[in-house]
């Protein structure tokens, strides 16, 4: 019944709903713009975020709108594709429908999961409220803000306990966003002491990066990974590994025996993907990661697709792919060729091959590597091939010119952005509001 | 006892306490700068912001960082000069002493109140939790997310009557901040509606100003208000006036009898002076604000001055000062200057005396008035006098430059900024998270 050539009949198009407008969902909907299929793109937050620079909003360097764009803005000249605010409470497989909280059900001839990951915290959600990862503008909101208030209270404490506590950070998770957190906050907080605050002494600032296993940056190769460790060191970090997290607290974190006393704490260690595998009533793997065929339709489902942290696809090598907004990318480009080459033309395109584009992450000003496999990168000239590489993959041109514009400044004065805390941050409470932002 | 000339010793020195971090706390405390005296600024809230550009965040043109600066940092090259986060819970004025909610009170040899005006509901405060004023950044991001939240709700909508709800805004209060709002909604709206959404019409986007007096723009000339609201009504805008507002709740505004359906209110009808009066047991007058003497000192206390939105200063012509941010920073600006001389050499300064630079309002692409009372100006020079002049006054050169690239942006493409929704917007309940946010 549905021809993919009479796709001028409204009421004839094949219908593909994306669920995510990610990294993958949004490559996989730009692919099948101005096609006859009709493609609608459900996510519960409107715009898309170039997560890889998060970590600088959360250190007031950039505001969150530098790093976001509505997804409906994005998507917006393509005339067949609608994009609808909504979150998916559930899949009708059967009746191939998509279920939403607000509005009507969507049906679809395909449907493409793209949803992400979220932070694992590995059974302790009681620590989310203290240590929140860092995946949501709302998120590095959060840990902008506890980490200004912090330096706050301190310079209006009188205790010299708690003002050592209020001015240690912790970092839990040795990966790239780990790394990155822990040398921006360490950046900043130096900066703000030196110029800013009066009862402070730069002695009592103190950054702590903590990692379970027995050395950081281990997706990199360990000549990257030492490098990185001494850069870090260099700006004043305290790396320790090898030190897994028992417990976290309003005030401390415990981790390998070790009681650290902390004004706040920033959780990057280890991704699980949202909830996608329940929906389908699959069993998830590795962090609820759904198997999918070399087509990328998930295995033992019809007409259901998963890219990106959402799936778990295998290498040429036969590991799976790790969760990197490269993979997810590359996945939805080659996902939308082929549900568009399938629903229009009834064709069937060559299996996924990833290829891999280089794994990077910074460690500081002047300081960042790179491992393309074959060669690496180290040094300031690759901190300064990384930002030429991110404000290249910004989403337009007023954004490039916006970054570059704040970075070069911050370079050159070694200023921050605003720096702002909420108004209402002086009856700062953070558990009880933390899900309760509007 | 304490003499100025023993500022050296600094337990010997004078010391001021400003209350409020506003234009006029900020003029007064740099006027204090690198002198002889201690000087402790006290503000609830970490930065300083350039309000008569807050519309442009709440209306996705900005972001807020762009039009705020820490308040320690704009102190932070003045030495004797300390900056607190802290709310002041009262004063012990016979003790000289500022109590704060965090931290040990700060006593005083001269106290300066610029804690600045709120918005004043006229004995309704349940109506806030449904219009939000503009005068902090927690209000410009949550009026932001309610208009598009309400367009995306719109779009999900299948009920016509719904729809044409939620696309209905109401701007309560012709005043040049109502102007600019209900001008710059209208603006946004068109926009996204043409572009970005599929199942929005134009013809159902209203935005409707509500005045309750006899026309808007009052504090301007006549033929100025006239043409404001001339180029208001070509830009989309009902202009209703004489039209008191009666109740206000979560899908509609009663005002003079007329029942509007709404998906999101804006409040910009009049201020009131923070507590300052009630923290001094004097009678505020005029919206709370605290009657003064042509030298700033607050009639009946000693030692206690009150600037800006706060004191109720008169004019030559013996009319009350209006609550302006030119009057706030022209009072900063004279009483750092008065305090220093009474407090270093003993001497006392000329009474103030305010000097009208020009009431400014903006109406939309390409309309503005100025007022410069001999003489006026109106349209398109005006217009673009209006965006040098607010360039201009941005606090450095990096602000200036980030400002004038996006409203160029802007001018040319029409476009929005990134238009954030924070994250938990799916979920949004207005009135229960209005006061929670972190």
């Amino acid at each position: 019944m549905h021809q993919g050539q009479d796709g001028d009949r409204p009421s004839d198009r094949r219908r593909i709903v994306i669920v995510g407008g990610g990294f993958g969902g949004l490559a996989c909907a730009r692919e099948l713009g101005n096609s006859p299929i009709e493609v609608t793109v459900v996510d519960r937050r409107n715009h898309n975020l170039f997560q890889p620079l998060l970590y600088q909003v959360a250190t007031a360097a950039l505001s969150p709108a530098d790093i976001s764009e509505p997804i409906r803005r994005t998507l917006g000249r393509y005339r067949n594709i609608r994009v609808l605010l909504a979150e998916v409470t559930g899949l009708d497989l059967a009746g191939k429908h998509v279920l939403l909280d607000h509005g009507d059900p969507v049906s679809f001839d395909a449907l493409v999961l793209a949803t992400g990951s979220e932070y694992n915290y590995f059974g302790h959600e009681e620590w989310r409220a203290w240590a929140p990862g860092l995946k949501t503008i709302h998120e590095a909101r959060l840990i902008r803000q506890r980490l200004l208030l912090a330096f706050e209270r301190a310079e209006l404490s009188g205790d010299p306990e708690e003002k050592q506590a209020l001015l240690t950070s912790v970092v839990i998770g040795g990966g790239p966003t780990g790394v990155e957190m822990a040398s921006a906050i360490a950046e900043l907080g130096r900066f703000m002491i030196e110029r800013d605050f009066r009862r402070l002494q730069p002695e009592h600032f103190r950054v702590i990066l903590v990692e379970a296993g027995p050395r950081i940056l281990s997706a990199f190769p360990e000549e990257l990974a030492e490098y990185g460790r001494n850069e870090l060191e260099k700006a004043g970090v305290e790396v320790l590994t090898r030190l897994p997290v028992e417990s976290i607290d309003k005030e401390q974190v415990v981790a390998g025996g070790r009681t650290i006393r902390t004004g706040s704490v920033v959780w990057g260690a280890g991704v699980k993907a949202s909830p996608a595998a329940s929906w389908l009533k699959v069993e998830g793997k590795a962090g609820g990661r759904v198997p999918v065929n070399p087509d990328l339709s998930v295995i033992g489902c019809t007409d259901v697709y998963a890219i990106g942290d959402t799936a778990l696809g295998l290498a040429d090598d036969g590991k799976p792919l790790p969760a990197l907004a490269q993979v997810a990318k590359q996945q939805g480009e080659y996902l939308g060729k082929a549900l568009r080459l399938r629903l229009t033309r009834g064709q069937q395109a060559e299996p996924f091959r990833f290829h891999n584009r280089g794994n990077t992450a910074v460690i500081g000003r002047n300081a960042a590597i790179f491992d393309f496999g074959t060669w690496r990168l180290k040094g300031r000239f690759a901190w300064f091939l990384w930002a030429i590489v991110h404000v290249y993959l910004l989403v337009n041109f007023e954004k490039r010119l916006l970054v570059s514009i704040q970075w070069i400044w911050r370079y050159l004065t070694r200023q921050r952005g605003a720096r702002l805390i909420d108004e209402n941050a002086a009856t700062f409470v953070p558990a009880s509001t933390e899900r309760t932002e509007t």
